[in-house]
């Protein structure tokens, strides 16, 4: 079942990303990392263990992708949250680790986090592909660093943002990173990425329409953050623009797109189209 | 003449800089990355390029993984120079990013130029060393971000630090990222870095004690910084601990420590032997 696997990833994640900020000296530092990396869902994580076991990698060195990537990405959420982007309080039903801690510890953990990440995924035992996993997650923590900026100047635009528009900020907010998960298993093989990358595309986007969705279905004792901030806001988001069923539909139709572009691995892809249709169904 | 050769150093690294952030999409972001990695006297690209000049490394890929240290050295003095952090506005004679711009945009700008460093780092045109160098720059970037907290904790803790503590937290703070760049050359060369660290760790230190000096003795006129800080902030520095002329004499001694560690490379060495003399001599 995919609950039940999605948990045994997320365990196998979070376990290693404890043990690699654990590895660094003691510090109030370090204790605000690890909260910062724990709780989430793990979705990248399960993408690149599925991914790199449909490629026959070691289990070891997916997780540690895996563990590169959360890293990667519980940083982006740390600065996000900072009172001087989207200023929240809430995250993963956790206070946010400038409310904890302080706003120049949060900076810094976010700052820490990005450089384990790298360290992670540059270790020799990552074998003989790691500098391409490298380079690829440097484009795309470069990518998601540009859509949160693009993200922030809408915020302040005098028009609001077209369909394409959104398409493009979001590809870069967080399809990249989505895609690098989803692609990480193959390069850690050697292998042509390409074959993904429809998939990837497809489930990055759907991703964001569903998290648009949750914003405004959705509660914050399930997604574990403040919900209603687009439309408090008053920000373009694919249901402003969509309306909310045709946005539904979208969705449905990009994760059929993505379990699609996934035919020519019959079997050995089932986790990776159950992943699709988890982005859609998920409540948090 | 160091002078010259040190500025010729610095505009290789700072084309190779620019060109890598002109290779972005255009954007608001783009153009506060621009200015955030312009200026300053690019030391750790002098050690990086004349390192691996000792090492026949090809000179493209040298001034490529300078322009990879000079972007983390700049992504720290971004986020350094946060209202939260040191709260400077001015830096290397200009305004600091989040004067100039907003604080949301020096933390996406400091959180790009990151992912930038290693992004040119794992290029495969930097040869088949280049996971090694990636692995240890960002063992480096975590541990100046480490220095960086115990440097804050200090400011607010019960007792001054004591010497030991400071060298401790320098050598995180500032010693890691000189060391990697003295390093940088061995290691894009495959060849063993250590006989470089006793150099490096004595390099790291000198060029701290002269930090606190030129705070003291300095003018921000010619540092481009504000001076004053330490002593306004009632911070433990080596000149408070030891004195003036105690931390210039130690300062010296340091310099001789770390030319001597160069000894059995004979004139290859002169240039970083200059560099050691330099950053006791600098006035910015």
């Amino acid at each position: 079942m995919f609950p039940e696997l999605l948990n045994h990833r997320a365990e196998q994640v979070s376990a290693r990303l404890n043990a690699a900020v654990l590895a660094t000296p003691p510090h109030r530092l370090r204790d605000a990392m690890l909260h910062a990396v724990s709780g989430g869902k793990r979705l990248r994580a399960f993408l690149v263990i599925e991914g790199a076991a449909m490629f026959d990698v070691p289990a070891a060195q997916a997780v540690q992708a895996a563990a590169a990537v959360e890293a990667i990405h519980a940083y982006s959420l740390v600065h996000d949250d900072l009172p001087a982007m989207d200023d929240d309080d809430l995250r993963r039903g956790q206070p946010t680790v400038h409310v904890k801690w302080d706003e120049a510890t949060a900076v810094l953990v976010g700052d820490g986090l990005q450089s384990l990440a790298f360290d992670l995924l540059a270790d020799p035992a990552m074998g003989p592909h790691r500098a391409d996993l490298v380079a690829s997650l440097a484009k795309a923590a470069g990518a998601m660093v540009l859509g949160q900026a693009q993200d922030i100047a809408a915020e302040t635009a005098d028009t609001p943002l077209t369909l394409d528009q959104i398409t493009t900020l979001q590809a870069n907010k967080t399809g990249a990173l989505i895609a690098w998960s989803a692609e990480a298993g193959a390069r850690l093989a050697g292998e042509d990425p390409a074959p993904l990358t429809s998939y990837a595309t497809a489930l990055g986007l759907a991703f964001q329409i569903a998290d648009d969705i949750l914003d405004v279905e959705g509660s914050a004792d399930k997604t574990g953050k403040r919900v209603g901030k687009d439309a408090e806001a008053g920000k373009a988001t694919f249901v402003s623009l969509l309306g909310l069923d045709a946005a539904k539909n979208r969705a449905g139709e990009l994760v059929q797109q993505a379990c699609d572009a996934l035919a020519n691995y019959g079997e050995r892809a089932e986790s990776l189209r159950a992943a699709a249709r988890f982005v859609i169904s998920r409540e948090s």
